[in-house]
Order: C-alpha cells, then structure tokens, then sequence
C-alpha cells in the first residue's frame, strides 16, 4: 500500500491511497458492510454509489461464518463479491459493545458469542490471524476501548495495554500473507495530554496509517473536534489518517479540516433504515405526511438511481408498507449522498478552496441537534 | 392491446401480447408487485431477470396509497418506475382473502382496512374506477370467489353474480380513459359442467383476453389441470389466457402444455424469503448446513446478477444472518429462473418440440411433494 499526499488546503488534505485491489481518492468515507454486506446494498449498488473501498467488521464475521468459511471461500473480497479495496477493524470495539459477558486481561478479551452463546477468546495475535484470512487491504491491531467518561488513570492503563498490543500485533502480522497495510489506532480517551501521547508512541511502533479511535462516543463534538486537531497534527503527514465510527455530514466536513483522510460510519445506511435520508439542506423524515402527494426526488441535486427514479411519494409509500425495497432505495441514496460530500471536499481542497466550501456547506446545510454517538449507533446495528 | 397466436404446438401456444407500455412474448410469468413493488427487487432487477410484464394488486393499493394518489403521482407505471406493461387484479380475492369483516352482496362487498380499520366497499364500478386510475395496461372486472370446498349450488349461485358483476364492469370500463384491456375472469370452483358455462358465458360477454380464477385454492392438483385444458379448450384461440395465481415451476409446464399464456404467482418472491431457491434440478434450500462451505452458484446454469457472484456459501452466510441483501439476491435469482423456464418452454414452441420439452423438464426437475394452495400464499404475502 502506498499514500501519496497530492494537496493540502489548510489542514484539509488531497491524498491517493493505492491498495492491491484499487485506489482511494481521498478523503473518503466507507460504507460499513458489518458482515460483509453493506446493509440492503449490493456490491452493484456500492459502485454506483461511489464507493471506493468498504469496511467489514471482524468481530462480526469472526461469529459468522468463521473466518476459516471465509478463507476457504477465497477470502473477503471474492466472498462478498465486493473486488475494491476493503478495510477491516479489529474487533476489540465491538466485543466491547456487544458482547455482555466479555472479560478483559493483558492477554486479550474473552467473550461469549452473541450468535450460539459460545465462549470464543479475542487477543492480538488472533484478531491479526483472523485478518490475514479474511484479506482486507487495510487491517488493524486489537485495541483496548474503555467507555465515556473514564478516569485519567484507567485511560492511560488502558492505553500501555493498546500499545503492547499494538506490538504484539506488529510481530504477529510479520507472520502473515503480506500485501496487507497494518494502520495503528491511537486512543487516549477525553484527555488531550493522553491522545497527544498516545500518537506520539503509536507513531513510534510504525504503522501504514493511523486511525484515531474512541471518538464519537458521548463526548461533546467541540472536544472531539479539538482531540482529533491535537492527534492529526502528531500523525506523519505522508501518512493516511483515519477517524473512525464518524460522523454525520457535518462531522465529515469538519475532520476533513482537521486533516482526516478516512471514515466510516453506519450512519448512512441505519439511518435509512429508520426512514431518514440526507440532502445538501440537511435530514428528512420520508415517513412524514408532508411526502405522501410529493412528486420531487429526495435530493434535486443527487444523481442516484432512486433520485433519478422515484418520488418522494413512492419512497413514502414503500417505507410506510414496510416494503423492503425502500431500505435499498433509502440507504443508496444515503451512501451516494456521503460519497458526493467527499467528492465535493475533494474537489475543494484540488480548487485550495476548502475554507469558503466549508462555509456554504454550513450556511445549507441544517445541523440537526441530535447527537448521535458511536455506541449507539454500533448496538443498533448489531 | 393486440394479441397475435405466433405458434401452436399441440395446446400449447406462441403468442405475442402487444399492449401500449410494450410486447409481452408468451407464455409469459408475471412477478407479483402487490403494493406496487415487487417485494425485495427494483425494477432495474426486474429487467435484469427479464421481467416482461408485472402484477400489482388493485386492492392493496386501493387500501395504501389510494388511488387518488397514484393518479395524482401520474399513474402506476411512473409511480413504481416500471415503464413495461402491467396488469392489476380487480381486488376480489384479496377482499376475500384479506379482510375477515368482508360482507358480500350484490351491489359488493363491504369491508374493513386491515391498515387502520376504516370501512371501504369494493363494487364493480368502483374497482374499474380504481384501475383506471392505475393505469395497467390489462384490468380485471371483480369477481367472486369461494373457498374450496363449495358446493355446486353455492359455486352456481356465486357464478351467475360474477357473470352480473362483469357486464357492469364492462359498462363501467366502456366510460374509462381507453386504452386498457379488460381480461374476463372465468370461475365455478371445482365442477367441470359449471367451469365449461363460466367459460361459454364469459366469452359471451366479450372480453380483450380472458382469465381463469379460483384456481390452486385447494383442490387436488389432477383436477386444477384437468379444469385448466377444459376452459381453455373453449376460450377464442386468437385471444391470451391468463391462468391467475399459478405457480409452481411443473404448474406452468401443465398449464401451458393446456394452453395458457400467463401466469403471476408470489411462489418465487415470497419463498426466496423462506431461503428456497428454485434449479433446474428442483429446488433447495438455502439454509441447510451443506451449503455452509458451498463455492458454486445457486444454479450453474443461470446467467442472473446472483449467479454469476456470489457462491451458495455467501448467500446462505446472509440469509442466516438476516441481511436484507440476501431477500433481494434469492428473489432475482428465483424470478430469473421462473423467466427462464417460460423462455425455454417459448423456444420449445418454436421448435414445435414442446412435447420432449416437457418430458425432459419432469425428467430432471424434482417435484417437491409439498403442496401449495394460494390461499396459503396469499395470506403469507399479506
């Protein structure tokens, strides 16, 4: 894998991540296909999005169907049919999130399976395993996550553990296939003081990229956005950065500013189940009475096949009946709505004109005032 | 619409149905579309799987949205997006079938929303006046049906108001906006005698093409083919028949080798939800444990979108996960092979080689033993 910074605008970058199946233009934003599908969507669909490169959760097909089902098959790609780039995240997050019985040490995590009850052990050495078999382009080292708020002091115990399992994970991955970029993930809680060293120290051990996790977990946006500022602005600039689990549009947009080159998030696609849908005005509610006559398409401005083909109306209709088509129709707008915004950023930043984009993006855009956090999100999605 | 018998070979036909939204070459399957989609797949799939013709139901949509609101929408092919030919059913069965408080009388029948309760009749007119606003391409006149068993008397009684109910649809259709085919529907349950009648009295009355009804409702399977050759046999040759509600794959080879033109069942939409897949071998399901490593397709002879991706062991993968995805892909696939079979029996006809069609169909083709009523099917469905 190589990154290829092309521009900067401010802290806002133009990057190219080249990966054995594919390239990225960046800043991008990854669908979250948790159990290698990308809810409702097909890979057909993700193309015609725009998508560029798809997140699969481990922990999830770690579960099901095994990850030796999945190298047998010919790996994640071939499996899920989906030929572009591919990301996996460790687990540790969503062992943390889903599974109720999980115990901790300086070994790894052990963990009941939300599927059969089974009991199933996570540690770095065999979330990396089970990585090299699932054979994303990107993977990742077990982490340790503690929820928000937490004490200074369990944060930073927390975080020695994730750098000694980041090195166990380093060694274990030289054990692997190759041709797989191993990202580091830089924690640190709330704490400013923490998150600056924990990038420093990550940025030690030496990874391909660095992603900064534990955001977007309850704390309030202008410390997230703050965090992120203070870790992106320790991470090596020839190197791509990725925020995970964010956001909701106006997230995007500001950690793009902040100098973040990748995300994911469910956002798009969950909120679609739930009858939301994105637009460059901001969220509507398809299910409210207001569409049930309206002949005009989602988003005037989106080229998506359910823009280009249906009414508001239609959708409503579909959505109100429980019509399963209308989650499909809902979340490919959604995704091409989040691939369009970075599109658009992209272009910004080529223009050097990041700053009066990010001011006409807020001057339209209605910020809703629900906050949305990632352990929400993650527990509905599972 | 006009109606062309390309070829005979024994009863059965090659026809050619050409309506205003489009050419149906028969013997033709349509997918059932009851709210206006058919379930899982949009219509981009549907040309994909060959879909040449779709059903939609009169009464769901009459209940969600109304049709003053797919009028106002410009009718139902813009509404759905379909812009092929459609046909609708006039909403007879599904009151039977669907609402428990329906009272029948001459003028209709009476009954309540399963949506919110409110109280509706559905007369004759009424359900003209309901697809004209639609805007199929081939409309129904209402009809009443009877649960299988019924006695002679009860199914003589129940014919003579259909037969009523049809000339006031044929009034009530001659006030419409033109340009759409009104199929006669001929009934009189299990009595061969009383069914010979129907078909004489209905084609008395005139229709664009006519349809067989209150069929696969119960009644042994020897008897449905055996009251199939029996209707047809004394339906005008250069006019399409319609046998409604059927079915499964050795069905539609029965019933065209007695001469009939078109079908719609909900068999391969609503049992790909169920994870059965239908092969040229018979069908399987998807589930099972043996599949869990499977690499082949669901059907090494089918060209359909699922097919040439994604192996068995992804598709059962997503079917035990509950994924949305895996609806859309079973449903494809099963829409594809039912268009398949109907295009393999057109090009028998052709051939005049439908008689070693047939024998080599049954030869491979495992029948399953389970029978399925649409009484069965259409409460699944709803």
């Amino acid at each position: 894998m190589t990154f290829n910074l092309v521009k900067t605008d401010g802290a806002a970058r133009r990057g190219r991540l080249v990966t054995p199946h594919g390239i990225v233009e960046t800043p991008a934003f990854m669908p979250v296909g948790t159990r290698g599908t990308v809810r409702s969507l097909g890979p057909d669909d993700l193309a015609a999005a725009g998508s560029q490169i798809v997140l699969a959760n481990t922990y999830h097909l770690f579960m099901r169907p095994g990850a030796a089902v999945v190298r047998e098959l010919g790996g994640l790609h071939r499996f899920m049919a989906w030929p572009g780039p591919i990301l996996t995240d460790s687990g540790g997050f969503q062992v943390w999130s889903l599974s109720k019985l999980a115990v901790v040490d300086d070994e790894g995590v052990r963990f009941r399976s939300p599927v059969d009850g089974s009991l199933h052990a996570l540690t770095p050495e065999i979330s990396i395993d089970v990585q090299h078999a699932l054979g994303a382009d990107v993977i990742h080292p077990l982490d340790e996550f503690l929820a928000h708020p937490a004490t200074r002091e369990d944060i930073e115990r927390s975080l020695e553990r994730t750098l000694r399992w980041a090195r166990r994970s380093q060694v274990a991955h030289a054990r692997g296939p190759g041709g797989q970029a191993l990202f580091g993930i830089v924690q640190g809680g709330a704490y400013a003081d923490v998150r600056a060293r924990a990038a420093r120290e990550t940025v030690a051990l030496g990874f391909d990229g660095y992603a900064i996790g534990g955001m977007a977990v309850g704390e309030p946006k202008p410390i997230m956005y703050e965090l992120t500022a203070t870790v992106a602005s320790l991470l090596p600039a020839g190197q791509p950065r990725y925020l995970m689990g964010v956001g909701k549009p106006e997230d995007l947009v500001e950690s793009v500013a902040r100098g973040i080159d990748l995300f994911d998030c469910v956002l798009p696609t969950r909120n679609a189940r739930n009858g939301q849908c994105f637009t460059w005005d901001g969220a509507l509610t398809i299910k409210q009475a207001r569409y049930e006559r309206d002949p005009a398409p989602l988003d005037a401005e989106c080229g998506c096949y359910a823009c280009r083909h249906f009414s508001r109306a239609y959708l409503r209709h579909l959505y109100m009946a429980d019509e399963l088509l209308a989650y499909r129709l809902l979340s490919l707008h959604n995704v091409s709505f989040f691939h369009g915004l970075m599109t658009a950023m992209r272009a910004a930043v080529d223009a050097g004109a990041f700053a009066p984009f990010r001011a006409r993006f807020f001057a339209r855009y209605a910020v809703s005032s629900e906050f949305v956090s990632r352990e929400h999100i993650s527990s509905a999605e599972a």
